[in-house]
């Protein structure tokens, strides 16, 4: 039911289509997103922009956040600091949010982002934020 | 020189062309950024999504850090904090970022965007982080 | 009549009395708080302790928050974001807090902290973050 | 012998023995370190000031890093963000630092600070921050 409430929200956000990016794990309190590093997505050397780390990133912590909530509540990013490890360079990107400490009023969340090559994993962002309920 | 060294780093990033983005402007230690509020760039209630607010700002302030740099180098986030707000509303987002403290090993940049509506400006987001040298 | 306000509630901080820090300053949406950088607050190469600057940031963008707010409010911190530019060494530490938006639930502010030398001053930490309202 | 190393660097903090603070715990690439909330170190309710969960936090990150260091490095913090989740209520705190990625120029740590009331454990402070190696 939540897990179907967080995929009509994201099939919303126009941003992830454009990115590629989609749901691959909805859980109590965490979600997990990933998105290839598609042709569009890169900097100036050719591997992934951090505000594709940013985007999934901050996207996987507000939908961990919104696991938590009641059904008629939604979440805003109020703020979100990323230090960035690595350079994005792999087959695609896999960031997994976290709630750190639900809220009535802020909602502690914190991100990890990896790249995927092959079998092989390598932390490239870490994300740690606010977000805030909004009715709607 | 340095206005166009910016200008070709900034058309092989194939992210601010995904975003619509374009330069509007470069100063000593400044830059301003520009990009419509595509279509494909929201979030789930259809306002500009978060992403596209960091990755304004955040392109800005690295770009202001490069206006400071020897011609045989680069920069690169190292890390960068964005606090939102207000929904991203409007005909364009406007993001300039600025140089606070340049130096050898770590540039400390600030970002402002602003949300644009006909003769209207509102700020929407503000951005801190580190730029770090890199060669290339 | 704020100003009595702040001076009340700063007196009753005892860890600004520790750092020997004072309020220097009160304005609409700004506070100013000065610090010695006493025998006390040092770290290991004998120069001001990061916590000397992010306490009189942090009090004085709190404080500059509490100036915008209704009389039976006071103010949290809710997180806070430094950036350190540079050793602080001097006669003393001054911080200016401004409020960059206020709102009923979120006030998002930054700080400024200057080491003082004669008639030097030198910009060594910039804060950004969020205060909350909480009733009392 | 890093243990040694850290615990003389520590002893010359002056600001750790103003808020009383000792170190609980070295290992490698996490160090814990622990503060009563002193008279003196509180807010106006009481309670434990933000800045003593940033300063021992901060101390926690700093020291974790410096375990990873070569003998003739020492570490200062470039920037450090602090979500505060709760108030610093308890018998004292405790906050360990943690290595999550090192690095010639650049060292990724992230700090959490527990309020402990007997038996019993609570997140107080989480931080996300970047240390960079200084040559003495």
């Amino acid at each position: 039911m939540i897990e179907q409430r967080i995929r009509d929200s994201f099939a919303k956000q126009t941003m992830m289509q454009t990115l590629g990016a989609h749901i691959a794990e909805v859980g109590e309190g965490t979600v997990t997103i990933s998105a290839p590093i598609l042709p569009g997505s890169r900097q100036q050397h050719g591997v992934a922009h951090a505000a594709l780390s940013f985007a999934i990133g901050d996207s996987a912590a507000g939908y961990a956040a919104l696991t938590l909530m009641p059904a008629d509540s939604e979440v805003m990013t109020a703020e979100m600091k990323i230090n960035l490890l690595a350079p994005g360079v792999g087959d695609l990107l896999r960031a997994t949010g976290k709630v750190i400490k639900p809220g009535r009023r802020l909602i502690i969340v914190t991100a990890e982002v990896y790249a995927i090559t092959g079998a092989e994993e390598k932390l490239i962002a870490l994300l740690q934020g606010t977000m805030v309920p909004v009715s709607v």
